[in-house]
């Protein structure tokens, strides 16, 4: 090994050698040694990166501003953050994303990065600490404990808002197909029993409604997300935190990601409550019952060709099956439910790790960031894929629909106000004895001339209160 | 058999005897039949009797006041309603609380009990519904899939009171001990291993604070539950309800039952979703997750007597050993703990059949009512427990508290600043090697006077940020 | 309060009155009063009960072997015992099933019974425990740690004994079905897509199979649950218990309960442990999910009657709505699907109370007993009523079935080895844009003869390798 | 675009052009546009390409022997697959862990790579699937429904032979320090309470035990995995596939991979069903709520360095703190924990999953592929990582755990066979009101000459029972 292929770091176990190149240090190298779980780096979440560039910017502001931190040191830092959060350095972030340490190692990872990228930028080699120390200035005021949950937290902030983008987007689709099939007469079921008259439309705006709730609901959660604990130091007692750091940092780091930040009322509270995360996981969870809820539906009313529904038909995207020529498969849907089924076991690691935390920190955040930014990004591009590669190019069987319409014994509960409960009954037992249709019979016995009959199944009447409420169309 | 001791009663499967005393009829047999799954009836949750009976009264007097029900019998089916709500013939409510078919069979023992007894009112014997009828007159304009989800809201409210109240008494008590030991000087603990110093008012504080925040938001998820279906009969779209009665029914039952309700604007979607319920119970889950943090806390900081931290001493409310005399076990927060592994695993009952839902109805609402009540009122039980039996009860062991911040060497770290880097490190060095503490060392050496060393260690002063915080007593 | 109507007890914390004619104790008493919880008794389980006397009984018997109880307190312990596992004195078990404290609360209410039962037929009054102690004598050489948990095992085992006879109940029905419908062709599916034709039979016999398996995995997993650990005392050091003891113990104990019972060969790990308990639940876990999956196809495949599958039908057991006449749902596969969700979530309030086990003892085995004796209970009862209120009473619409089959596309995939690819392409190609059926096409165009296309459809033919397989008849 | 960057495949949706050098085709092509999912390929799981190498080479061996296949084309196919099993082409498995569609996405991946490969051995240029077909040749007599379900049993069995490895590893690091401390006198707790004496070796050795059981508990389940299904075709009824097939291409099989395989009884049972993966969840959630348990305990006993229970120390991997300089956490017992709950989440996404299936498939084993893989790989680093950099590195204070022992009051229930009730009462009175020790208080009064007290605090003696149990050190 030569001078030039390494460098020499220290800390309190001792001496490492340090790739020269690498911008991280000795706490990084370690950490990856001890945590070799997944393989996967915390690079893979480019929301936790930049959120830790931001909370580092916004604690050498304030540090600064307090006086605390010498301009040049400062500015160093201030520079080595942007750039990482115009997407550079990113393959810097080396810890996997399963670590122990309450986020330490992650903490360490930006830490020391950010120092030997300011170092760099100060005329410095890396590693020269003397010059400028990842602990002593770039996590100057700062410890884990409010950092790493801090930039947790906008990281999901910053997710979020591309999943409410997906979800509307999936919100939009499905409402033009409300419209689109406004007119289209089914039977409506209830424990898959043949049960009343709706139409397809008021199906699909249904799952409109659905996403336009969820959203809501994200929304909501995501705000509990915006109540930060940095300043909070150590336990929350914001132990060697000088006064007015707190809300200098929240001030800057607000300003820096644009994000109405507020700092919690209770640090020491703050500082081993998972309880934000714990909603926002179980709101995901929400979400994913209902997606996968419309999506059993969608794969149940496109059953077919012959031997199924065959209400609606998905738009084939690939061949179906390595045997069977010409079988399509509802892929897209399927692929929502598994993300689905992932989301709500994420949901229970989650209130696992939440409810693991002891006295006055969890030290179990990095799995529950795991899993919510797995749920988020998955869900997010599930949401597109949903709309994009299904939903646009469904269409509908209007006329079997019609017929099943036509032959349902469940029409009678519709025609019972129109032609008395006798009649009603006394057709219901012929369609069922002779298998004819309920229609076809009132038709025939003229219990009903055929335009007043056409008027009572028209989907204008048959929507009935449901078409009262408008299709939700996002933005 | 006699005719005085049963009564026959015909649905469409044929004739059956039904006792002759009792108000429910041939429908609840059935189900009492088909269901024999845990042998508990519904009656075990009375705020869902009490729900249905608000829900039949609100349709008798909207079906009375659209015209659609003579006067009498709706005074009659409204005299029953209030017998319900007034604690009498909940014996009547017998199906069991695990039962197939969406919560027919309990909407249909509800209308057959307000019938028989509505009969009785009306000077006719139970059974002769020519006069009366369970489904034409009790049940009118109804459907199960709108009476049973409202219910089941209404019944949520209802317990969800009770929880709130709960949370509130226990939260109290957490306040009390933040400021009965606000001047407690204790070590802070993160991972289990020393950290800085706090205030054992601090860690209960922090409880408190929980217990607020948690309630805040059961508080808002209980709003989401004020949205409901009446009026949406099977699916949604109003089918055989006339113009009007939606309208009607909400504003009789939001003056029976006192509650702000609100009638969903989407029915056919407010029908077969489940998303408030799944909600409600991801918000019980976070409580439960809290609950149990706490109580393992308790659980940690009272272990010993003398092998254990021995900080807090909880009140003794049992002998805890069959075999070992004089030991006491912390049995309540114990008890608190299997609460909530309960609330956490009810959480994914209610998921998988707020999952199964299948297009225009879920058919599994009865699981998620009965999951869903079990979280409550066992989570209320919980906390009034824990409030009562315990919490008012800890004492702290004060001396031994200040001696393991004195005996510290994380009181280094408080320490730095004042005696610098340099003097601190090596003082925590020789406290390593020697095993004394940090306070004995720093005054033997002369490096700060006693009365400035204790100033430092003040409670005050070791609170820090944490101090500005009041200690939430609920209203 | 008179003397008559009340007795006074004593214990560490001080004297109660205790109601003079209870068979329990103060320490009962106390915890009545701790634990508030789910207002059911531990009578709830009677196999607990029946197996904490068979405990006591055995433990009588071995004291009084090695010398440490004199004859005639271990003839009026055995006695008492006898008298509970003959069903007497079940009402005295009056503890809250949700309990804290590792079972000491249960462990105390059944020596406190035994106690004043065998002081009774010692010719004493009850409380009078100068002649015969609870803690001295009727658990002597016991503790909780050994005695709960070993009592766990035996009502778990006891329990399993019903639901391997309910599941073998269900799979014989089932595989008469199997049996029933040996000859009836239908199409298919895979992804909910018609795929290629298979028997109604074999559709069944997979249900038979599945539950065959099952019943396989769970009298393995109950062999584990054999293995007690009696003899361990508090922490598995055996403290207390004399020599011989441990064995004479089990001896007994498996003589009591004809259970080839083994003791643990590490005893201070088992007495920590639920692994067996974990693994029990997974089993029963195992077996929730493929009923659900069974009754979910029950449920599909009796969609209808005119707009679903409408491949078998269900036989009524009930009117399916308050509002549609006529309509009858699948009330009892929905009744199973819920009991699973059950199942599915006390499997996670099992994992979390498992996980949450610390050093020598896991405290939180009373809600594991709870919910895994739920689970049993609640599945046995599932499988009966599935059995005998469904499945039994299932039959086929043949003619619907057979008519998919020829109208089929997928029927091509089958014909390809017989009429050449390039013909059966452009079969499929007309029946696609035709709507007609691939039977009727080949026909035909003369591409087969009718009675060679009868024997390629015939149901042996079609049944294939899956024929094979016997149908699974238990016992 | 030139003819020599790309290549044209064409499906049943038309033609797509395929880059030249990608050994893929064009279902691959659309199924990685269909699911951008996670961006994880299915090379992650090198033991998935290598089951699908096996599986692939097998039935090409079996279609030869059948006369089915031309020895030349299966001598490529057998060749390319054995290129993939010696670890090439990896990186040509490019489709998404999470995939809609049973399989099929991940079937043709390796269908069109085989082909490819197998085409240019030939002497042709990838595409020419004139001269070998990935469908007709390479997936000949298979379907995704066999070839899919046995290739992910393969693998997991594979997967399972490392962790079964890295368990024992495990359990040796325990064992070892089980010897290492069977002097080392300790307080047992119970409800982390003082209970009674034990040794720190017995406390290790009940973890090893854990780590045995859960070995032959895995060791069993993985048994169930190796029936498989291969011949079923696409429902079990193995249509299309000759006579003799699927016993001979599990005989191939099982000679490729030294597997004692065998061939499902009822293949439509065996398509249809995931039992055998939910089992083997269930077995893993079993081992990790174990792990969690251990990693727990070890958290606790060497909490402090002064304010915890400093029973063991933990050896120091990293630095634990960004702030608190000195500070050691014990990072890799909460990895190991963070590992166990994605595990146990992990669990409920493979059992919705296995729910979710539908009459004659499960559409949703990719999601179960890839929540198994993901728990078996990380719960084998988890382990070997706990080993090597924790339990090989632990220490005991030997002498802080026999003060404890010392000054409990348990130590009076040790004792009290040996001085009397009377004076152990007394005793017990004493130290709890000075704070004495009861050794201490017992020699004093010579309640019991000092050697004697020493006899009885021996670590043979206070061991007891469960010294009598060898410590287990795996094979």
């Amino acid at each position: 090994m030569t001078a030039a292929s390494h460098r020499s770091e220290h800390d309190l176990l001792g001496d490492r050698d340090v790739p020269a190149e690498a911008y991280w240090g000795i706490h990084t190298l370690r950490a990856k040694e001890n945590f070799p779980i997944t393989g996967t780096p915390i690079s893979a979440y480019p929301h936790l990166i930049d959120a830790l560039a931001a909370v580092k910017e916004a604690a050498a502001r304030a540090n600064e501003e307090l006086g605390l931190l010498a301009p040049d040191k400062a500015a160093a830092i201030v520079e080595a953050c942007r750039e990482i959060r115009d997407g550079k350095l990113h393959d810097q972030f080396v810890v996997d994303v399963i670590q122990g340490g309450a986020g330490t190692s992650t903490n360490m990872n930006a830490n020391e990065v950010v120092a030997n990228r300011a170092l760099e930028l100060l005329g410095h080699a890396k590693g020269e600490y003397q010059h400028l120390h990842p602990n002593e200035d770039v996590n100057l005021g700062q410890s884990t404990n409010d950092v790493y949950p801090t930039a947790v937290k906008i990281a999901t902030v910053f997710a979020v808002g591309g999943l409410l983008k997906a979800m509307a987007v999936l919100q939009d689709a499905f409402a033009r197909k409300a419209v689109e099939f406004r007119d289209v007469l089914k039977m409506g079921r209830t424990q898959l029993q043949d049960a009343v008259p709706m139409t397809l439309g008021q199906e699909f705006s249904a799952y409109a409604v659905m996403l336009d709730e969820d959203r809501s609901r994200l929304a909501e959660a995501v705000e509990l997300v915006h109540e930060i604990n940095l300043g909070a130091t150590a336990i929350g007692t914001g132990l060697n935190a000088p006064a007015g750091y707190a809300e200098s940092a929240r001030r800057h780091l607000a300003e820096i990601t644009g994000l109405p930040l507020v700092t919690a009322a209770n640090l020491v509270e703050a500082t081993q409550d998972c309880g934000a995360f714990v909603q926002m996981s179980g709101v995901l969870k929400r979400i994913a019952v209902k997606l996968s809820k419309s999506c059993n539906d969608l794969r149940l009313l496109s059953s077919g060709p012959r031997a199924g529904l065959g209400e609606i038909n998905l738009p084939p995207v690939q061949a179906g099956s390595s045997i069977m020529p010409g079988k399509v498969n509802p892929v897209i849907p399927e692929v929502v439910n598994q993300v689905a089924f992932e989301v709500i076991g994420n949901d229970v690691t989650i209130t696992m790790a939440a409810e693991a935390g002891q006295l006055q920190l969890n030290a179990f955040e990095p799995i529950i960031l795991h899993s919510l930014s797995e749920s988020i990004t998955h869900l997010r591009a599930a949401c597109l894929t949903l709309a994009e590669r299904c939903v646009e190019g469904i269409t509908a069987n209007t006329e079997v629909l019609r017929a099943t319409v036509e032959n349902s014994i469940g029409l009678v509960t519709a025609l019972n106000p129109h032609i008395g409960y006798t009649a009603a009954t006394a057709i219901a037992q012929e369609a069922l004895t002779t298998g004819r249709g309920v229609a076809e019979l009132v038709l025939e016995k003229g219990l009903l001339p055929a335009d007043r009959l056409a008027a009572l199944l028209s989907p204008e009447r048959v929507a009935g209160t449901g078409a009262g409420a408008d299709v939700p169309l996002p933005g």
